[in-house]
């Protein structure tokens, strides 16, 4: 069961840059961080119940580089969050739905995420998340 | 003031064929309807506090109509609730920041509503919403 949309993801050429509007509408960022395996860092501001996340390259071959060469900056992904990841995923896949990830792996704080494949989607990158348990994160 | 992400708004070919995914995550569409001065037709999908809102243009000169032919179907545009449009404008005019409206204009169930330009965003269609009044809607 989808529970909310835990944020939508954004392909920026510099979080320092984009903060800058975001800052305008009142949303600071508490953080940067680097996720290393994606070769990118990206930013968190909490909007309600829900975040925009910015995404910035660090190296030349990220994904997140590639994009922005192909379409420009932008809205790049939707994360919706999950009761039970692996249940979603093997009903999506019953249902013929094309899977990035078979398997859900390890995202940030302790989560399981798992992409969907724009085929599949009507052309939206599609994140599901499964929180940590309570406790664990 | 920023309250929530209302809606993620997705340009689509076809909603029909859409939203076959979206029922694959249990999300379930109330209705379709059309917005004749956009060329277009929505259809809204709950999701926690926040919606996902499928387009699908209605004309051959629907703008929706040409992001597919540029881009694909895809993420289209985010839709952020304020409390004071009015004010959230003209801070947002005092900081250098270009709008497409620049006055609120009528939107869905009462809403006053207005695009933030993409030159000043990141590359992100930003469209700001401020519900109408309770009991008003």
């Amino acid at each position: 069961m989808i529970k909310r949309i835990a944020h939508v993801g954004i392909a920026t050429q510099s979080i320092a840059a984009a903060r800058e509007f975001y800052n305008c509408l009142g949303l600071e960022l508490n953080s940067v961080e680097g996720v290393e395996d994606q070769k990118v860092k990206v930013a968190i501001l909490e909007v309600g119940d829900s975040a925009i996340e910015l995404i910035e390259a660090t190296q030349e071959d990220s994904l997140i580089k590639r994009f922005i060469d192909k379409r420009g900056p932008g809205l790049h992904h939707m994360t919706l969050e999950v009761d039970n990841l692996e249940e979603q995923l093997a009903f999506l896949r019953e249902k013929g739905i094309k899977l990035i990830d078979e398997k859900p792996r390890q995202g940030a704080e302790g989560s399981l995420i798992a992409f969907v494949h724009p085929d599949s989607t009507g052309g939206v990158l599609i994140e599901l998340s499964q929180p940590a348990p309570e406790g664990l994160s």
